[in-house]
């Protein structure tokens, strides 16, 4: 499938959503969407992701070229800009799906409804759960998959990317691995998943356990797209919900180089790594015995040399192999998952 | 107001809401509608609550003897029941309003939204959220309260009715003393509230949140009704967003007297009581530091010595005191927490 990726204004630095499709999903993108940056190439901004063309809208492209427009930002709030309706309309006259992970639905938009029965076109939201979710049974831990779930210091520290590439590098060492998406860039990524912060708080780790039933039995490994912390003031239960309704066998912890207080709610301080692990292997320990095995550090913001010490600092608090999924190889630290 | 109770086939023993009202609710009970103990009354089965005929329907009232119909048992799954049909019909031609905690939405019935309105009559759906929550800000340890959590070993361990009696016995003592109220049973028992297990996962903090914020400085005491347990299976994830989003002082930690395994999922036990304190402890730690300073214990299966044996070896194992709280007093475990 080519896909057009919106991310107006907002490429790369603040599009997360595109750079997560443009690095791991197998659509061919078409084209970005950007008019602040159009003319320029994706490549000149981001080096290590498919590129494309990055152009000032979809009139710019023909409607033979693409298959669907992806919004690939997402505003605070989650609201659909009104500077987007144009692209939108024209990607649904060419004929072409529209995938979005917005709060705000593209399918109870009058017009948007209209021209997709008009055209014959699918309307994707991606964030919108599916009607038959419901409570779980606690069924997760009997399919013959390890599940590898991925958890976190605080929000926004990478465990959607860590999911990916170790799922990716696993794959590549012949390995029969699979992600388990919990949130809108993973689901647009692996093409289907259901949207964890979206559930009715009762059917959160129902929500999980469904998809863990669904492919546990097709794969030897699911690497589980982890969601929040479970010391976030306002995230925690999500990420509770994860962790019992995924019931999983070993956790990699995810963490941030030099982050110590929750982002968006700084006055409160990040316990220490060590507090984590405790924390996560003793609430998850009564449904299912689950080690922390591994680390992950996002070193983004470091040179080269105090990321690798960054990194020992990290496998030393943690007493177990970690790296920078980006930055280093992540041979160790999927020995110890993979074993 | 004057209610009529629902609770065909299930009161006493199975409806749990009909004895919440009737036992912690400011409503005048006109009657418990079950067709099975129908002749009897309420004081044949129960003797501490408020007394009440039982009748079959609501066509064996008059229309000038109640304002509202209440259903006070709730089928697995929250489905309504096609057999209440005719009592809820006759409520509306009656000018009653309905209030119903079920996961079917009366106002989402075409007849009884018509009767509704051509009888100007209220449908009062407790379980539907109200449509502006979102998510915390985590500031509800900012309120003037000392915030009281009940939390749980398990699911239907006393939870709702310790947060009601505890209230109850700290107003008689002469403190000031409020209930929040987090689900159904609550809910209809104080007259407001936000169903927390039916909000999105993402508001799970904030729908707690908001109610701590708006009562928080108009008490000197909240209690807030906590649920499930955070260590089950499937409901761990609202009891950890109540965790932190009510940003406890302190908790009292209830439990039924024997229960070993999770009830309905027997096949996860639960753990010690010392494991579940450290749990509840370290968890809220980051966020709000809260010691878990008395326990409260369900011995209602238990003859009177072996109750009292089992209160005092439940709070040795806390190492704080406790009690059953319809059994016995008080008086120390208000103690600890009011102090």
């Amino acid at each position: 499938m080519r896909v057009a990726i919106l991310a107006h204004e907002k490429f790369p630095d603040r599009a997360k959503t595109a750079l997560g499709v443009l690095r791991y999903a197998d659509y061919d993108a078409a084209a970005v969407l950007d008019r602040e940056t159009a003319g320029d190439r994706v490549s000149d901004f981001v080096p290590d992701v498919q590129d494309a063309p990055i152009v000032e809208g979809m009139a710019d492209l023909e409607a033979s070229e693409v298959d669907a427009l992806l919004i690939g930002i997402a505003p605070i709030g989650g609201d659909f800009d009104e500077s987007w309706r144009e692209d939108v309309r024209t990607a649904l006259e060419y004929g072409c799906d529209v995938i979005a992970g917005l709060h705000y639905f593209l399918e109870d938009d009058e017009e948007f409804a209209r021209l997709a029965a008009e055209n014959d076109c699918d309307l994707w939201d991606v964030r919108k759960p599916p009607e038959d979710l419901t409570v779980s049974e606690g069924v997760a831990g009997e399919v013959d998959a390890e599940v590898v779930l991925t958890v976190g210091t605080d929000c926004s520290v990478g465990k959607m990317t860590v999911s990916m590439e170790l799922a990716r590098d696993a794959r590549e060492a012949g390995y029969d691995a699979a992600v388990i998406p919990t949130g809108q860039t993973g689901i647009m990524i692996e093409g289907w998943g259901n949207p964890i912060d979206r559930v009715v708080s009762d059917f959160t780790a129902g929500a999980v356990e469904e998809m863990i039933v669904e492919k546990g039995d097709e794969h030897d490994y699911l690497f589980v797209e982890g969601q929040g912390s479970i010391v976030h003031p306002a995230y925690s239960a999500v990420t509770c919900g994860i962790l019992h309704g995924s019931m999983p066998d070993r956790l990699v912890l995810c963490h941030v180089a030099g982050r110590d207080a929750v982002h968006g709610y700084e006055s409160f301080s990040l316990p220490s790594i060590e507090t984590y692990v405790d924390l996560y292997e003793s609430l998850s320990d009564p449904v299912s015995e689950a080690p922390v095995v591994a680390g992950a550090l996002n070193t983004a913001h470091l040179e080269d040399d105090e990321a690798r010490e960054a990194v020992d600092d990290y496998a030393a608090a943690l007493d177990a192999p970690a790296t920078d999924v980006i930055r280093f190889d992540t041979d160790e630290v999927l020995e110890a998952l993979l074993e």
